[in-house]
């Protein structure tokens, strides 16, 4: 969670109560258990993420600015740290499951102790806390979404396959928007793009800065798992020729051969796990847990390729940001097939960008500036935001990034070409 | 859990409904969340012993012998099985702490659901269930020990330190038993080891047969932390003519400079976890939490060697095996300061013998007897029970076995020499 | 090795057997042992590398150009392929330090016979197979690099230190470059870069294509050893806020704390291990064996950042490419402290850019295209070849690129602000 | 190397410089690249080999025996010491392979000096330094079988099959010796096992000592390769109720279907990798290169069980020693059918015991005892040595050991029954 340029609405302390409730309704579902258990180094589990966005507040909150503010718990600086080596020691990463006590309800009371206090407290915070607390807002709504995604990473493992939202009735197949995706062209020559300035945005997101465009066109939708299941029936994961030369090494050494969550059942129907528990995949809907290596190789496939991150800004930027298939409340979360084109929502889309600086970037100071610039090596950026993004926290010029073989996100892509 | 001589007693019901509550007592500290996490592949839930010793009754007791009888959740035979080969499929043991549901709650439904048919049809059961429900009654004692030292291990993981039996008062360390260990003759020349076919056995006890013993001393009790501790003061854990070649590799490798679960405090006292916490180590109470190579080094800086298992039966034979300090309840476990002399109790002694066969020995047939057998590589043999061994479980032909580089259980060592 | 655009010279079949023959004489000073292990994943054995720079002519010109030719050995097909897919099955690329036999003479046949039969075809070679030849010489000269940093890092395995070219003479530490960095202005505003279709290169240095470029400065000259010992002596290896949070990591579990190949003597001074030996590090020379972290860490230090391929490229494209410290023929190589400011040679520069396509990419049809393209993720662009480059072999447009964590090349630094 | 009882022979001398020969005999056609790789971390280089025994002589012999002695090369001590943990640091063992220089030349030529300074101070040699003499000669016998081995399993690595030994015709597959193995009845009650003290031993075959043997069988010969086949045609690979359960880890993990060095032509037939080339499996020899796992599991599926070491040397003490299959000089070894019945030479037999000391055991003391003692856990022993075991090395007391998973030596088996 890095510095962010913030213009603070009225609003803001409507919604930062509001993004405190959505989370907990987010885990409504939870047992202590489920709320325990990390099914992976990659995953936290939700304990630790309901602990950790409350940590933040409390160190940069009431710590930093609160007069006399004492922790709820001194054991929680050193278990709820993720990863900001100024703020001192911390638990392993690859252990948060190993934490069994607290307790859910104990990091529930946490939870509720810090909001009272900030509650209590909000009149007099400085205009230094209210921006921190419009960064708290943003930095909550990412762990909104992992959250979600880590707990069906965990439920995935499970060999009975339980719903976590089990009420959500069986999805008729859409049959409408079979529609053939068309090419959108897109602007070229001398242009801008990162972040204006105005409201939030992450430090990444900026310098707004000049690059220069050469003709393309991108895909009007994203792709589907209808045409998923044509590159898999063309031996899309059996030909080397496809695929980078990292991205064959995993196939191969980790046997992928479909998007993560998806399984055949006897009939060889494929079904593709998800919160609201195991169902038929939706020819319609797009495809989405794919890798970067999965994108890109079928891109290749396609004959096409990856956007690059400014082609998709560019063309992105004229939509509205808000719209789409994003979350906005607990609930079974799955993309799905859509008639409307947005931009954003529904799937994370793979660009072909590796995640680096703008020029002119440069990292926030102090330890809340931590967040961004040290992740940039190895990892390729995303955007547009997904079905279990919290609607409202995306824009044009939002970098999300994962690591190439990373795919338990609401991941999936969008084909671009040369015009 | 394999096949077992048994002379069934008059008091096999209340036997085996006392053994059912007192796994039920041990757990009542437990959170859904702490019964859940697995910490460790050597360690399994909570929740899945109370849920395997179960379907271990479910199988062959109802299953096998009560006309009719429906599963209480067909998926639980897939999730609980251990090592049952003949029984099918089972889930995979190193991610059995990903179950996060079925919860503890369901659990415990399934174990009052399995007790409850078995009181009902009880009067119908064959001699064949009877004798099953004996091995039922060993085999969920055995589970008693091991879900004890996995929550421990668990715990340890914790950095917060937390006690499962809190209420334990700190232990003023012992001053009286500081006494002398001496060396107690055994017997020599043409003797008979291994169980003798009266009362439940193991398979793996028997054959009773004749070995022969040259002149031989062990000690009156087992190693103490005092004594333990010299051992550390003289670079026992540095000097590698003292170890094995396995063991060196070990230490060197894993980093091992004391036994499993201590810790200095800020003063270089030296503290041991346990399920009542952090605790002063007491001198003069048997070290334990150590590996075979442990124990084979310590042998050896001490001029000394192990016993082998038949100089330990023979000499333990004499001795009542329900004797010294082993589990008669609920409530903190640690091996403590005697002055009794017992060859049981307290602490698992590693011996010097590999386990493997005795001369004669056939594996019982059918899935109750896979056990035994096939665990005959590799590992060590463990006589005379411990603290947290339920009192009645062991004999002096018991044999418990484990890897020379494990130590999550309560095992320990007495030394022996040759006269 | 991919297909390259080429314009032949008259000189061709000169330069072919002058490249042919100085691969021979690096390895003059080889025993069979020497050419036959392999000291990591990373590298290859250099008999490995003098075969399949040789099945590459053999398979590309002679098999595919020549009517009625036999291979040499129907086996090496297998053995010396490195990863062209389209070829066939290939051996193991970790295995290949298992293969003795063939046996280093034998290899040595194998080029004389391949060398022997394109001599004697060259006259009727057709324009196609002239273009194949000249990517066989850029082919070679590469692995003429590799063969050069892989013996490095074999010797350097080896505690008696051998030196592979040991008449060096220990070069007196240079006193005069002592001088100070300065920052050269680059060209700021919409520019091109990539390779104009002039002479050779390969497909991944185009197309020519426009950027935009921000003002920027870049150092003078290559950060010297001096400089990096006082990185050290300010604990950069200790200071994660320098670090990329990969880097950090590695820095960590790989326990680095100064260049590769560098140890201390018994007073504490600094050796380096070369191709000449072990001797001690040159203040003024260009620091080398640093991987993209290091580079990264040591830019972040210093207060400034590596330059973006496109920066390095438009201000140094009108220097010599063939000027500097390269390779011209067999001995020591080591990168030296000079006076001029060459752009290329010494130590291959890393960029801050992830070695990506440029637009319009396309990658080349056929076998010897699968090369550039499918190595496009997770590396890092390094420009301006080394000591161990052949000369004539780079140019300003030249990509290397190589895994951020690796360093057993001859790799360096060029800091660059923004101005 | 462990310290011996000796009973020294005049010959002596002549068996030093015999035994020393034959090692040269059996490196003759070895290249230096050969002799320089190691292929797994269980095996040692040629090179090695041949330096660690010379090495053994320099400093046991020369440097402890002879003044003014000057060591052949400085380096050498801490190169090729294996395992002597009270003769300082060493090279690691994982990167002998590493080694080029020094040359295999330069090997012979140390071995060369050693035997020269050996000869010319014979005669002033003091009786431990004899003793230690016909230590090394033991010493090197061992070395010199398993030179054979590891050089058989690096040259099983190389595609093109290479025969070290290519002279060696195609052997016709017997057809005599088809004949039904036998049982033999073994001597029963009270008898004593182990070295009797007569000629040389090494430490762990004593002290001899009383053991109870019950009734038991043996048979009358080694499984050979035809009963093994029926084995893998009655899917003896794919029964887990055949294995041990480490057994079957291991078979499942490192997918084992059939013997080490087994491959199956394009027409099915069964071939198999020797010293010699790729040859037909013969269906009349003993089986080899087998684990003890898969010995227990064919046992097991034969309806018999593993001989414990006792009933193997009581039966086989009556047999001459030096008889049966056993290496006589350089050339091509492979265990082959027989009439003769010899409990020795051809493979080495895994018998059913774990290698622990005796009753009675200790370990010699100083360097040249670090031997025995320390390898005692973990290891299974074998008897009665095999086709590369140098005649005149075993006896009937004569223990070897590996682990349950290895199989490059030439290991077999022999089944036995209670009777």
């Amino acid at each position: 969670m890095g510095a962010g340029r913030i213009a603070v609405t009225g609003r803001l302390k409507d919604r930062f109560f509001a993004t405190r409730k959505l989370t907990l309704d987010l885990v409504a579902p939870l047992s202590d258990a489920d709320a325990t258990v990390q099914s992976m180094p990659d995953a936290s589990p939700a304990k630790w993420h309901l602990a950790h966005v409350t940590w933040f507040l409390e160190s940069f909150i009431l710590r930093d600015h609160v007069a006399g503010y004492k922790p709820f718990d001194d054991d929680f600086a050193f278990l709820f740290n993720s990863y900001y080596e100024a703020e001192g020691a911390r638990h392993s990463r690859t252990a948060r499951g190993l934490i069994t006590r607290p307790t859910l309800g104990q990091i529930r009371d946490y939870r509720n102790h810090v909001e009272t206090a900030i509650e209590a407290h909000w009149h007099a915070l400085p205009e230094t806390a209210l921006t921190l607390i419009e960064l708290g807002i943003q930095h909550e709504q990412q762990h909104q979404e992992l959250l979600l995604t880590d707990i069906l990473h965990l439920f995935a493992q499970n060999p009975t396959c339980p719903a976590y939202w089990p009420e959500a009735i069986l999805r008729p197949v859409s049959v409408a928007s079979s529609e053939m995706a068309s090419w959108i062209a897109g602007p070229t020559g001398l242009l801008a793009m990162g972040h204006d300035g105005c409201g939030f945005a992450f430090d990444c997101e900026g310098p707004r800065h000049e690059i220069f465009l050469q003709p393309f066109v991108l895909s009007s939708r994203t792709v589907t798992n209808g045409e998923w299941m044509q590159f898999m029936n063309d031996n899309g994961y059996g030909e080397p020729h496809h695929w980078l030369s990292d991205g064959w090494s995993w196939v191969q050494q980790a046997g992928i051969a479909a998007p993560l969550y998806w399984q055949q059942d006897n009939d060889g129907q494929w079904l593709s796990f998800g919160l609201d528990g195991l169902r038929g995949v939706d020819p319609n809907a797009p495809v989405t847990h794919i890798s970067l290596y999965e994108a890109d190789a079928y891109a290749s496939w396609a004959g096409a390729r990856l956007p690059t991150e400014a082609e998709w800004e560019v063309l992105a930027s004229t939509d509205a940001a808000d719209g789409g298939h994003q979350l906005d409340m607990a609930g079974p979360v799955r993309p799905k097939a859509t008639d409307d084109r947005a931009f954003f929502g529904n799937v994370w889309q793979w660009t072909g960008s590796a995640y680096r600086p703008y020029p002119g970037f440069c990292a926030a100071e102090g330890a809340v500036g931590e967040y961004n610039g040290k992740f940039m090596s190895g990892q390729f950026v995303l955007r547009g935001g997904s079905c279990a993004t919290p609607r409202g926290h995306v824009r044009a010029s939002y970098r999300n990034f994962f690591y190439p073989n990373q795919r338990w996100q609401f991941t999936g892509l969008r084909l671009a070409k040369d015009a």
